[in-house]
């Protein structure tokens, strides 16, 4: 051992390959094992990446006590039942979204590893791009205001699934996104969603998810497999400034926009009826921050090695995957009763994740 | 008298002078007055258009014999007022956006007009553009085979109405649109409508409608008055073609798309999971219709005309007028129950708006 | 006369009845009366603009001791005559673009006015766009640093002028903006034209203009009446930042770009080897400036009347005028010679320039 | 051996790379070796591609009877030598683009292979994209109708080159294109060059070119190191349809436009005045045929060994890369005129290209 955190990689699909490839370059950890029940599929991923140890047998990786933890890229189905083994072997976890396929299990996995004192992290990819850390720098700077409205649409002529529908398929990224971004996470006091499966597939094509969150500001996600054109775009209202994530748009990914509605504090007294209230409007500049051009894998990477080594929470831990299936969990309830919403009590953020 | 259609305007703030403008221009039309309280705005109307007789007397207009016709450009709420008494005097009538500020007051208006053997014409002006006007021969003609989704979002930043909320400024575009050029008109079987004021303006000004089609299609409307990026478009999908309409895009606003999922049919018997059925892919070519540049309201008056002389339903007639005001009233109901879906029962499109 | 300067408008073809507008709307200027050979056509315009004397006969208006001031609207090719005649009765005057048909007649405009101590303005109606007047501030202030190249695009499929060819259709827009933008006016060493003619139509249809500039800078222009798409693009690029204006992106038609080349300076005795000099890359923030949405031409005309009140050249003087004519007849000279550059001495600007 | 063409790589740097993982990749291929007087990078190359074997010593591999070809990704100064060296050995050679770094010694290598009857292509990389593909479909398919001017755009931060300007590094890629795409190939008569050099680095930093073709078209090139955006554009315009490739526009890369002027043909009998010629303009749809997302490399490495295997010329000859390298040195040339136009006599594509 080298002082660097020893990785094994669970499930060799299309997730896979990244993580052994940036665990391989990182300084940080190393590629300890690769392993996926089809050892082919293991070895084939183990060669793109210069050769690593390669084994179809789950218990001997979790058995190696040279191995600190795994990084699990299989089915959302199969995560309890990987995680729950691997935090009883000891060993840290990183998981792929979704955390799990149900919200109950996702809790059941978060709760072990505290018990146990050992790292969970969600795998949000998105969150550890340039462009969502700069979004979260400007929200947490205070430089939009006061959030208003989050507003996203990710849509793609996109790969039907075999066994999830739209909203667990990309939801968790808009999900993910929104609850790194917000000053307190996600914080959905009810959810709404709309589903249709136009095409008869058994399962929704396209979804519409409405959140009233607590700080009083609204969010909402589009999501869709069936549209012709790609679009992944996510607006950030503030009091202040207006932020624009057009990810498709390398020349000019972030904009700000100080452009808006300003309404005059006006008491009660002099001003009884809100319509009197005075109102303006801000056509100001608009400014494109530089953003570096970055593989966000590498980040995650980073980012779990160093919650290993620093005893602390990730800052898109457990708790952040869980809040996400909160939001997936309550969305299918929304979807049971044709669109009514569903309410959630999301949990506030731990002291732990604050920290981070 | 010249054989053209005597018309008067009544209402000479923001939409007047273009009506005035386009009714001046018409050669089945004939600028017959100009009516509003404020006499001096109706005479500074009058004169941008080289001269028409103006007056502050709305019985005066509705008294003349030589007038066939008024076109109503005056607030939603008072046009339920107006127009039942043009129509009582043996008026056609044109009026704006939304037909009245109530779907009940609409059925009225709609009512008296069929008793009377009048005229009462919806100016949904976006539907006499190029482009929708092809939107809807090409969904007519099979084009797109069967419609799957609508989605269509209307958001910029937009002057906070002191009377009505997002729903009623922005969403009966895009509810005449679809209504227009869905083949049997908006069959919205229920609607869920989410809104948010977090400036606190006492009415929505971000606005979200789901709209389940009796055809199984899903529509989706997004309105909004504080984005700082001004966006217009509209998907339609279908089984065979889809179409999107970018309406600030001048250079290519319609593309039809020959890209999809393909369904193979299979027979239950065969086939009892549907999961099983045969997915595939097309990514076709790309095709842009070349649209005329012309002024909408051009053709609502020659429509409005048309339909007077020919004693038949306008394309845009009353009753499709009332098919938005329906929805905008369920949106009402489900805003006040938090999103739920609220029930509706759209009237179908009559024989007489069928033979339009 | 009330103070206000009086404006005849000469010429009430294309650009005739936007002057008189503008000039009807001004509060320093008054619409004196509209001058066309073809007096209907003088009179349809008077009739838009609420009405105003009209004349087919020039020398009434030159005679007439109420009138001020001429604006020229008529062809190129009749404003040497025009404008000659004008200054000789006393008259200030504003000509559109081309200022003549020629440099020489151009000068012998611009020596007249001068003799005659008369306002002559080139109606560069773009120089009055708010962003075309932001990229002047933005030179002027040494924002953007030393000018490195001008690069500008202006192609669209366009009407074949039955009487000109590309170069003097379009390009004096592109070359009016340079003079006005850069600060020491368009200061081209010489001018190499490159011209097409593909269809046959006896004049140029597509363009290129390459000219070095006194400061070290490249310009250039691409003018094409056969492009299916339309662009309207120019780049200034310059040692600190470089602008890029996109007049057909109205949502930012300004972007300021912190990006670019840097290069150490290095002492010739230590680096005898240019590819030595450090070079590194600078990759900062994009700005975009917020700006109004306001029509030109009433600048134009303000500008005018400031400049006959307060006895100074215009910001787009005569002088501006004759550069681009000097420009336009050296591309003429450069053609002749199938490409070969064509020397230019360009007068300096005027110390009456500088100081408007 | 198994049927496969054995080639080795010569030059592990920036392209090299690539070629060794499309020929591992290929199953027309056998990657035989790499080849790079640093052996670690070579070593690297093979490591990233599962292995190969390595040499840093060329002659080692030209004397090696079992390598039937070389794929050369050196830089242009040393092609020349190796290229001539490897044919003398009797292999089949692929050559990076440029092929050479003058005309003269281009054509000495063209020579060579045909004396020798071996294969000599140019990787002209580009010509092998889907969308020139197409590009090169359309236009030999007549459906653009006779071409009246071709008009590249290639600009972007670029890295100055410290032994190429600007020409050498990026017109390459259009003039290749152009070739490939236009039935005669580029047949330009003459070339006009302005290059710019503001920061003094020692060779164009900007570029322009024009270029008359034989067929009475003009062929024009812009290449700029110094743009903050990015732009790679190309427009074919023709009598029947204008073709507009826009490289960095993934959802739409090919817009082919039914938008132009028509000029009737009219007798000189009856209108000895062109200007009389009846002129109008189609305003037709557009259409965008979908294209493959595909590596163009994979498409090069297969047309090498088809060209082996058949004995023919390759698609991108070693005479289409003497064209481009013709127009480079004549573009040299007139920049050493300051601009003016430097004749040029392409020779006729062979009938050997003719049939490839």
């Amino acid at each position: 051992m080298n002082g660097r955190l020893n990785v094994a990689v669970i499930g060799a699909g299309y997730w896979g390959p990244n993580l052994a490839r940036n665990l391989r370059a990182s300084r940080e950890c190393n590629l300890a094992a690769i392993c996926d029940l089809d050892i082919d599929r293991a070895r084939r991923v183990a060669d793109a990446v210069g050769g690593a140890p390669v084994t179809a047998d789950l218990q001997s990786v979790l058995a190696d006590p040279l191995i600190d933890a795994v990084a699990v890229a299989t089915p959302a189905r199969t995560h309890h039942a990987i995680v729950m083994a691997a935090l009883d072997a000891g060993k840290h976890v990183m998981v792929e979204k979704p955390l799990a396929d149900t919200q109950e299990r996702g809790a059941e996995m978060v709760r072990r590893a505290a018990e146990r004192g050992l790292v969970l992290m969600a795998d949000h990819t998105y969150c550890y791009t340039p462009a969502v850390l700069k979004m979260r720098d400007l929200v947490a700077s205070g430089e939009l205001g006061d959030i208003l409205f989050v507003d996203s649409v990710r849509i793609n002529l996109g790969l039907i699934q075999p066994d999830v529908d739209v909203f667990w398929d990309l939801a968790p990224h808009d999900l993910s996104i929104m609850d790194f971004v917000l000053p307190g996470g996600l914080q959905a006091t009810s959810v709404s969603a709309h589903g249709s499966d136009p095409l008869n597939t058994g399962k929704s094509c396209i979804g519409y998810l409405a959140m009233p969150l607590e700080c009083g500001a609204m969010a909402h996600v589009h999501v869709n497999w069936l549209s012709p054109t790609k679009i992944r775009r996510m607006v950030i209202g503030g009091t202040r400034r207006t932020l624009v994530w057009d990810d498709l748009n390398p020349q000019q990914r972030l904009s700000v926009y100080d452009r808006g509605v300003d309404i005059a504090a006006v008491s009660k007294a002099t001003a009884p009826d809100r319509r009197a209230a005075n109102i303006s409007y801000r056509l100001g500049d608009t400014w494109a921050p530089a953003l570096e051009e970055r593989e966000a894998l590498s980040a995650v990477v980073s980012e779990f090695a160093a919650s290993v080594r620093e005893k602390r929470a990730s800052r898109t831990s457990g708790a952040a995957g869980l809040r996400v299936l909160s939001v997936l969990d309550a969305a299918a309830g929304s979807l049971a009763a044709f669109g009514a919403p569903h309410p959630l009590a999301q949990p506030r953020r731990t002291e732990a994740e604050v920290a981070a």
